[in-house]
């Protein structure tokens, strides 16, 4: 029961509305007084003054990486990257990344995401999966691949697909990471595709596939860059490339597409890969603004990604589609551009197709996994209420989020978490920092 | 005590700090075991796990339109102010402004701002002076004046100096707004410079001088407008037209700044004029992107501000503070501009330059007057902890949080509001809501 339930499927808003959940599922949605008619003896959950909205998706971050929040900010990138942030990731053990993606993970799912989609090193012991799998978080976990490590990247990725894709009843799938057109050279790009293609070959089901994230068009200097390292020509758009290699398909996420040609956009059209739209990191890196409002004309699947906590640094979804609508309308002059609506579209229906999830999840109506999000209007910042979209996109602050079901289980409860213990992974966190600081110095 | 004191002053970050408070003013500023020797018997705030900053000073907005949050967005301008603003705003009483600026006030604090500049129509019954002084909020009041009503506008001002200009202490100062080049006449643009001067003759400390403050180019079309209405050359530029008026003063604050020239910056140069930067309006209104790098570069004081609930939808500091910082990275493709700490200094001690309030507010030192906010980082999002510049612009939430002092008054704490009832503000500024509703579709 809410004060509106902000469906983003063709039920609309539903003022005073409910939604009834019978395990993982949600089985029926409408007006507060039938629901309560039809189902007298069901548990109720409060949110008088409410609003429900579906989980938010986000498709593009490195969970793992919360663990750098704050080390290294303001640097030009190559410093940024050399001096600071790969020298204390080559610190990490995989005990280090598991606690960064716990830390991550419980970050994200307080303010309000329900899924992520992640790009980071797996190993088999410890993992981001196995820490989104303990949390109850929703996600696609990868393994990220560099032509210089491919037997290594090979095993990896068999033990990954092996003992997580399709874990927890499909609540945690497995990705394909290419790193970047400019770190995976072309033969071992088309092997990462062959790779997925037969990972693939039986899925019945659009959610049972899995996932190939990829980097593609970050900076300006991408296309130079690919073609100093792999004598290769780059000249019509590094999309382009990846398109005459014939690796872009529509199980594919292309994670930033800043600097886009027509060739480029053209390609992304024709595979229909998705986009996830990173606009703080993108800021924040200087790496530029991506032309999304153009790419959703061409009918494109623009999502929406946080990248790490490095380059933004949190994982706010809401902060990301705030900047995301704002961005586009200074940029183009044009106050309509991304209206509010759109944007949270970004970060639901559209992050579940950029996933290929929508038949479980994005929307809240009935057959749907029960992945939803209450957040409390009773605040001076939220009044007064005229409209759901505006409110939810332009006001709303993540920690307003005060309940969140995933899968049809509460994980967070009045701002509580129900699932691990959060105090222990906050000291944890503080201690895994203090001993890579400590090993850096050590050197 | 707390993990550190961030004084925005020569004495930098202090670790394992604290801050002593006597009556309304900073006496004592240092490491915690000291300030215990020194200062046994004073009763002690515990924030171990907090950093404390300055209060945050927002230098544009207008606090009574908190009122029309949500109400239209994502329109073309002229669509936006002429068939939604500026027919709820004719509706509004000043009793409606008044309750308008009590739920502004109470979000603004509890979000860490400490200091406002509102720009709204002032009314001796009823206004947005009121509102803050009962709160506890320090700010710059004004009364905004339009060529079309002369007369009224110098009785609502001599009111306002009269009775709020000074009052609490001098916690509550007073400003001449004219609205804009474009809505002022240029023989009553110098009339209201004469006004301020008149005021501000026998001003002893710069806090005892009112703000003449005033929008300036905040669109592309502003020169073309002011032509056309005023029969007047605008070649050089909007600032430069003022400048040649011979209005501007280092009293006044120019909010926006988007469209400058070459010109324009010169006279904001020379004149000392502080501008007021309005990120998030400016996105939201595609009004474009102030090119604040420069003006910094310049040694231009460059403050921040909200601007209105109606163009962003909040009074969020924090949210200003790391869209300022990125915005100007992103369309520069510098990664090192407007640095965490730069963009932490706008939101304070530059923000206290723009009101001519540096000696008393703006950072953390003895003899200052004790308005700091305290914040909380035991949260998932704010761990681990490496820098405090980078933490309080890219990661901390506004709701973050916790104690606000204000004129060495505890205004919020432990995230409760302790000088006015918050419930009643809420339930009141709806009922204001229905009826303007109301009114207007009864018209």
């Amino acid at each position: 029961m809410a004060k509106s339930i902000v469906t983003m499927s063709r039920l609309g808003n539903i003022r005073n509305g409910a939604v009834v959940i019978e395990n993982d599922k949600i089985i029926d949605v409408g007006k507060a007084d039938e629901i309560k008619r039809k189902y007298p003896r069901y548990e109720l959950i409060k949110a008088l003054d409410c609003i429900i909205v579906p989980g938010l998706i986000n498709t593009h971050t490195h969970i793992a990486m919360s663990l750098l929040r704050g080390y290294a900010d303001d640097l030009p990138l190559h410093e940024w990257l050399e001096k600071w942030i790969w020298p204390l990731e080559s610190k990490m053990t995989s005990r280090d990344i598991y606690i960064g993606a716990l830390l991550a993970s419980i970050e994200a799912v307080k303010m309000g995401t329900t899924t992520i989609n992640s790009m980071y090193h797996y190993f088999p012991d410890y993992n981001e999966a196995k820490a989104i799998s303990e949390v109850g978080l929703r996600g696609v976990i990868s393994h990220v691949c560099f032509s210089w490590r491919k037997e290594h990247d090979f095993k990896q990725l068999d033990d990954l697909i092996k003992n997580w894709h399709g874990k927890n009843d499909w609540r945690i799938r497995a990705a394909i990471s290419p790193h970047a057109p400019y770190t995976v050279d072309p033969k071992y790009m088309v092997e990462l595709r062959n790779y997925a293609d037969e990972v693939n070959k039986e899925a019945v089901h659009d959610y049972e596939k899995a996932i190939w994230h990829i980097h593609v068009a970050e900076t300006r200097e991408e296309a130079k860059i690919i073609e100093k390292n792999f004598n290769v020509k780059v000249d019509e758009g590094v999309v382009k490339y990846l398109y005459d290699l014939g690796v872009l398909k529509e199980d594919t996420v292309a994670a930033h597409c800043v600097w886009l040609t027509d060739k480029d956009i053209d390609a992304l059209k024709r595979t229909n890969v998705k986009v996830a739209h990173n606009p703080i990191s993108n800021l924040k890196l200087a790496s530029g603004i991506s032309p999304i409002n153009k790419l959703i004309n061409e009918k494109i699947v623009v999502s929406l990604g946080t990248d790490s906590a490095c380059s933004n640094n949190l994982l706010d979804m809401f902060e990301t589609m705030k900047i995301a609508a704002l961005l586009q309308k200074g940029v183009t002059l044009d106050p309509t551009v991304i209206p509010a609506k759109k944007a949270l579209e970004m970060a639901t229906i559209e992050g579940a197709k950029a996933l290929n999830w929508s038949s479980q999840i994005g929307s809240i109506e009935p057959g749907k996994k029960a992945d939803l999000i209450i957040i409390e209007l009773n605040k001076p910042h939220l009044k007064p209420f005229y409209n759901e979209f505006s409110h939810i996109v332009y006001a709303v602050r993540s920690l307003d989020v005060r309940d969140v079901i995933i899968d049809g289980k509460i994980i967070v409860e009045n701002h509580q978490l129900k699932t691990v213990d959060e105090e222990w992974i906050l000291k944890e966190a503080e201690k895994v920092k203090d001993k890579l600081i400590e090993k850096l110095s050590s050197d």
